[in-house]
């Protein structure tokens, strides 16, 4: 086999937090893993859109930082030595010899595994943009964004939020210390975000530290080569205001986008994957999923869902990766787990 | 309502691990809980029987012994105000008017709930004790135990231990240091324990300092008034040994005893409640199971499956408490949670 093809026991697709611990349940029933992630870092959306936001329902953590959550199960599955392949696209996926899978990615990398676990939580998610004209320019340069990585570089800017969730709520409660002016628009006056935190933003508009652009939408961008002068706003009536801006943060949420694996064949439900809830495996033996992409009777998007459902896969995996082998099933508190190498 | 009656949402039948997080999913969901167990203190099994054992597979923690979990579920729970009524037993579960439920227990307690969530283990789960003549009047002294609380109270004893699986073959290897003499008694040459551990257990053995009685079984208890002085243990062809002893310690693993829930009514498949997996509701409307006692296809009788189920379970509970009223998921990055009054 050249450099890049690898043989495992497992193809996980997808390495956030559900993809990382089906490494650790994998690994506990003997079986190996390679991991393939779009992104250029474990973690998935915890990593990559939320690092600091704390999450209350992880089992045993009253608070947990996404970031925190995601070190903590690296470690986990650091024993397993799992092998990541990071900042690629699954391509292709096709059945190969005596029922083994060949995985392709962007960069090249094949994967010849026994099983496929699809752990893609919203597939390789991307924000919702707005459909205004030449947005991509603007968005190479930074004008406009979706996501805050960095706080300070928002300092003394002018800045127009667009939404009316939690994100663009907190960033207009965040940016009035520090922002030159916030605008924040939305298409109605009312905001699905904490009541505290709707309160002090009504609080901030009273007081003139920002404005509430309701009900209004984005209509436009206003500048040139990447350089933003204003955004215009429509009301619903059609009435339009300009306001000036250097930078749109557009909180629309996140698109669920599928991608390649839309084109694998295997039965989806209102973009998500079809599985057996008794196995999790998907209409195509051998490849299973879980976590937010999967879908049964009941399903909950919660991390904690997607955990029992990588316990689930993994004894199901287990019949595919050793065939006519029995599993003798021990708890954790018994056998312990191997020492990282 | 007399003091003793309690007005709830959910009652929630069992305080181990997954029915205190049970209590963190239903407050997140606005619904009250009381929580009803055996045991004088929270925590089920990880509490009663091996708090000091190491567990490896809760998700985001890489190791946490059994009472700390706990611990860290308590704290879960805490701000949702739950009330424990510990140290009693289910008696009986009725529907009462409305549709509500009342359960009754063993000290009297009524509670008036619109939901009932079993979470109860293996039930009152007991030891598997073995069929030995006058074995009560031995238990009563101590001089027959079926867990060890306190190791330093076997110090210069002699112990016979008897069973072949992990907690017989880790007490041995623990014991050999301080009782006077440990003589293990298992019905065959082979353990199920830790390789590793084993092959600890017969190198203790080829030093003398231990002994392995194999293939022998218990026959007999020698003594009066609950003074062990002898185990009795006999071949497989009948000859019987005495091995002189003062404690007896039986580790033939727990008793699946589901007590009074066996007679709720409700659909039982080979001791387990049989939920619908979608909502972990059992055969009678508003009674719903998660955890070990639970079963639907595909079921592991892990800790993380049971916490999965206990969202589930809430989020369908919802409907039977709050009839008619949507519910807006909220994800516990957005609301976060309430602070302990």
């Amino acid at each position: 086999m050249s450099d890049n093809v690898h043989r495992t026991d497992v193809c996980i697709v997808g390495a956030g937090p559900v993809g990382l611990f089906a490494v650790f349940e994998c690994g506990m029933l003997r079986m190996r893993c390679q991991v393939v992630d779009a992104l250029d870092v474990v973690g998935g959306q915890c990593a990559a859109l939320y690092p600091e936001k704390p999450i209350y329902d992880i089992p045993g953590y009253p608070r947990i930082d996404a970031a925190a959550l995601i070190d903590r199960l690296d470690e986990q599955a650091r024993p397993f030595e799992p092998v990541y392949h990071l900042g690629q696209q699954v391509t292709a996926v096709r059945q190969g010899d005596h029922g083994r899978w060949s995985v392709e990615t962007s960069k090249g990398t094949r994967i010849d595994c026994a099983a496929v676990l699809v752990a893609a939580g919203c597939g390789a998610f991307g924000p919702n943009r707005p459909p205004l004209d030449d947005i991509e320019s603007f968005e190479a340069t930074g004008a406009v964004r979706y996501l805050v990585t960095r706080r300070q570089e928002l300092r003394g800017r002018r800045v127009v939020i667009a939404g009316g969730g939690d994100s663009a709520v907190d960033w207009a409660l965040s940016l009035a210390d520090i922002a030159a002016s916030v605008q924040l628009i939305h298409r109605r006056d009312k905001f699905r975000a904490a009541p505290e935190s709707v309160a002090r933003l009504r609080q901030l508009a009273a007081d003139g530290r920002l404005e509430l652009v309701v009900p209004y939408q984005l209509s436009g961008l206003l500048g040139r080569e990447g350089h933003l002068e204003a955004v215009v706003a429509e009301s619903l009536d059609g009435v339009a205001r300009r306001l000036d801006a250097d930078v749109l943060l557009a909180f629309y949420g996140l698109a669920m986008d599928l991608g390649p694996i839309e084109k694998w064949g295997l039965a989806l439900e209102r973009n998500h994957v079809v599985v057996d809830p008794a196995t999790c495996e998907t209409s195509t033996r051998g490849v299973f999923a879980i976590g937010d992409i999967a879908h049964y009777p009941g399903k909950l998007k919660l991390i904690l869902s997607g955990f029992s459902e990588a316990a689930m896969a993994a004894h199901a995996m287990f019949g595919v990766v050793f065939p006519g082998e029995a599993l003798h099933f021990e708890y954790s508190t018994m056998a312990g787990v191997p020492v990282a190498g």
